[in-house]
């Protein structure tokens, strides 16, 4: 019954792209642990690029200048 | 001096019933360990249903399949 | 379907007070917001007293001044 | 590589404000555990006074009485 | 630059399988999402069977009732 | 009422430096955003280098390679 929580920018991802996301983790953690998929959560955290830092600075700021 | 955080699907809970959660879960931490609800956090997120899965997929589709 | 996470210092906590955290929360879910127990996780994470602040101490600091 | 999470009541911080809180604990980890900031994350989770309880009640509930 | 957390119980996870669990991630993150590998990061929780709840009881529990 | 979550690898940190972590972390809250040190939470994580993992790898491999 494993939870996993995915924390991402917010910068776009799709419906689909998320389905891939909860489908190929809940698979490797079956095939990896024998997880039981039925009782597998995974929940993505969408993250304003003004309030994810990384090396002291916004993601925002980052963006900005081409990175 | 506890920190609760409650995190569910965002399919229209009300302020009554965050109240009602908050209230709850506060005094079961004084009733069962004795903490001082003075000093209890209860933060409840509220999760799109495109981001949230079981079971390998979203609960978006569960819902679109009665489920 | 919800996920909640409990964190309180480690100080004792005995396997019965934590299963009646994790009824209790639970139940809470049910009453209030129509969830289902049978998908419903909670987690308690205990926390080494030197490891927890609070107005800028830590709680083993806290403990050795009789607060 | 370390990972810091932030959370505060949605209540206006800037994002001056939010730079600022980005930059001082990536330096501080820096400073007090010699942490490379190229490799610190740092998160700010925004949540609903509605979302958010401290002694059993809302913040909003809190705010209406002027605390 | 995703942050992943995994908890799942402690019950024997070997370092293999964790490198495999981390792996596969930061893959996926990769195939699905174009996430850079070498600023994503995954931490995985194991938590004692006596703190983790489902369906309103310990893992301990079920574990002991063969579930 | 901020809650501050720090996650860093478990390499030694002495209880003298989280007592810095925690102190800097809080006064950093009250001068940027005017948060009351009475209410600030900051919980410190420790993780096992096999359980971390950046760039796919875990830091235990990283470690190794001298990295």
């Amino acid at each position: 019954m494993p939870y996993v929580n995915i924390r991402i920018t917010r910068e776009g991802a799709t419906r689909e792209q998320k389905e891939k996301l909860i489908a190929g983790v809940t698979r490797l953690l079956q095939d990896v642990l024998g997880k039981n998929p039925q009782t597998t959560f995974v929940i993505i955290d969408e993250v304003d690029t003004d309030n994810w830092g990384i090396a002291g600075e916004t993601v925002t700021a980052r963006r900005q200048q081409g990175r």
